[in-house]
């Protein structure tokens, strides 16, 4: 049975690149579910798309190929990528990090190629879409059940572009974070783990006062919308392990006035 | 066969929230066809993913699983439900109101569970994405195949919410409304539908004047954009059955100086 | 086994409008794959979605359906059309030219019928919502298999609308052109192709002045991002073929204050 395609990207979905990209994956994998992960990835974000992917691959069927497109450098000599992680799983995307996460949590990059045979990719392959003309074509044929060694030449996994995370500074009853992300709701997603939180002595805390550029603001620690007054901001660890910001009924980023980027300090209120 | 799942939310398309529910959904059903109603539904309005999921009952393929997400009372005491109408269709999602209207227009709800099984819901379950964790295995089951009552203990469909409408207030030649939701095209779609203008004695006439906040306006009976002029506004029944405005070659909406909530008066013009 | 279909449209992603007609296909045509090509054409721009489908054609699959709808005269006498190419490929959607780009791509027009049977249109037919009760249905069964001359009577290819392109001024180093686009990465297309530069002499050119209604500003050619440096801009043609001006980790439309519909002209740096 065909294998499903996991697709993640920073194409939006405006414009036709993702369909594109499924029109070509359909011709040569027409029986392959294609699941659109996300394609709302901030454009050019090699460290938001590989923490999206590699988040959700508790998630992901396990048989599935994970393609994923975030690639400022297309075109260049960056090398377009498929690897086969040590449990026999499949992903394809630029040599930039941005599969680096999402192997990790696989168990690790077992081999590699280049993606390069002339009847895997498009020609003439344009400089500026390779999802359409190379790693589309890549994915739909190993979901199509093609052999990784004939996707490309072997290249040494140990010389794959691996990401190194921007970690917060943990201190004693302090962390100085940066906004991962604020979401369609609102709800402001930091660079820190429960982790973090336990290293800094902040797991027990009952209150957290979460300052940023425009000043600080007293948060008490939440579970979830529903206890919180209408306006009332709380802090939880999100659904997918990072420390968030919401606000029942409103949007924390705006009230924080806070984005992406921005860095944000999490102390005890008390 | 595996039967589809119509899937509709206030998640929006930007993040991966509807995403990562299809991955959920495809290991668990990967035959079945997930068809995404709308996930623009405004966030947490419960009422508009109602009627939305409601107006489309027709349209639905007759075997589908219903699978609905607007749920600002996520991770409270409120229940997650699978819904089986008297016809044996099956609708999933949060106890607020949000299927009431689908299930009605589907016959009525014949019996419900509590979604609470150990083999359905994923384990650890987050408090604030039970979208994931919770209602779509519990639809992907369903789909699959599995018996409602394995999937959670019964529960008393009499004590299901049932969502109450705000209804226009019709007197003789003159509805008060309210603004449901200006669409992608500008078109103002009111909660006003045939018959409050034919017990208004409006069903007849050949042109409203239309007062919002801003002023009123004269507005004549139309019945598509083609035989408007270019920038005038007509009004008509659209294609759910509710009474709009729309503009030709413009944006009823932004002309009107109306957003959804706002009151607009329907009033004869002569 | 079932036919693809492949859908382009101007309906967005916020309404329901693109679900509500997959679910009407999926009624019909349970087993075909429903590829969504964009719905981000601008709001009734016929042009740019008519470009868009052409351009596409060389990654459809071979035996895909392709339903078009930008349809400003939806409900009026323009004709609800089917079209066989002269290879067996077939197209629907309205009869104002939006499809007759794509199927030159493909051969030219063989044989077309208008969409009436009564066992293909949904009754009621909405006057609004053609794509919902008319083109959806009509797409659904030529790809479930149906004859096409089931769908309607036949009618004279001859006389359906063919859309005539807006195409630049070339005159001997100096082009007229038009801005059709910009993309999510603010990529600026013009109505400007690799054949239009060479009739211009201006193929061979190493830099561009490009004018734009804010003034104008020197463009190095290029062949993709990476060669530019922060900031910068470069020419190239993209990956359909159109003159684009891109720029690395930059906005070119903000940067060159242009829009769709602006005139820009392109004449040598040296």
């Amino acid at each position: 049975v065909a294998r499903p395609i996991v697709f993640v990207s920073d194409f939006g979905v405006r414009d036709e690149f993702v369909g594109t990209c499924h029109c070509v994956m359909a011709r040569i994998a027409p029986d392959s579910r294609i699941i659109d992960l996300s394609h709302g990835v901030p454009p050019q974000d090699v460290q938001l798309g590989a923490l999206l992917l590699a988040d959700s691959v508790p998630f992901i069927p396990s048989d599935a190929v994970l393609l994923a497109v975030v690639d400022p450098g297309v075109g260049t000599s960056r090398r377009a990528i498929a690897v086969e992680t040590s449990t026999g799983g499949h992903l394809v995307g630029p040599d930039n990090g941005l599969l680096s996460l999402a192997w990790r949590a696989l168990g690790g990059a077992g081999r590699a190629v280049e993606i390069s045979s002339p009847d895997v990719v498009l020609l003439p392959t344009s400089k500026t879409f390779h999802a359409r003309d190379v790693f589309s074509p890549a994915a739909a044929h190993l979901a199509g059940g093609r052999a990784l060694d004939t996707i490309g030449p072997s290249i040494d996994v140990d010389g794959l572009v691996s990401l190194r995370l921007t970690e917060p500074e943990v201190e004693r009853r302090s962390i100085r974070s940066e906004v991962l992300d604020a979401d369609r709701f609102g709800n402001v997603h930091v660079n820190v783990r429960f982790e973090h939180l336990a290293a800094a002595g902040l797991d027990e805390v009952g209150a957290f006062e979460i300052g940023g550029t425009a000043g600080s603001i007293k948060i008490r620690r939440a579970t979830t919308y529903g206890e919180l007054r209408r306006g009332e901001y709380g802090a939880l660890i999100d659904s997918r392990g990072w420390f968030a910001v919401i606000r029942n009924g409103g949007n924390a980023a705006e009230g924080l006035g806070v984005q992406r980027g921005d860095q944000v300090w999490i102390t005890p209120a008390d």
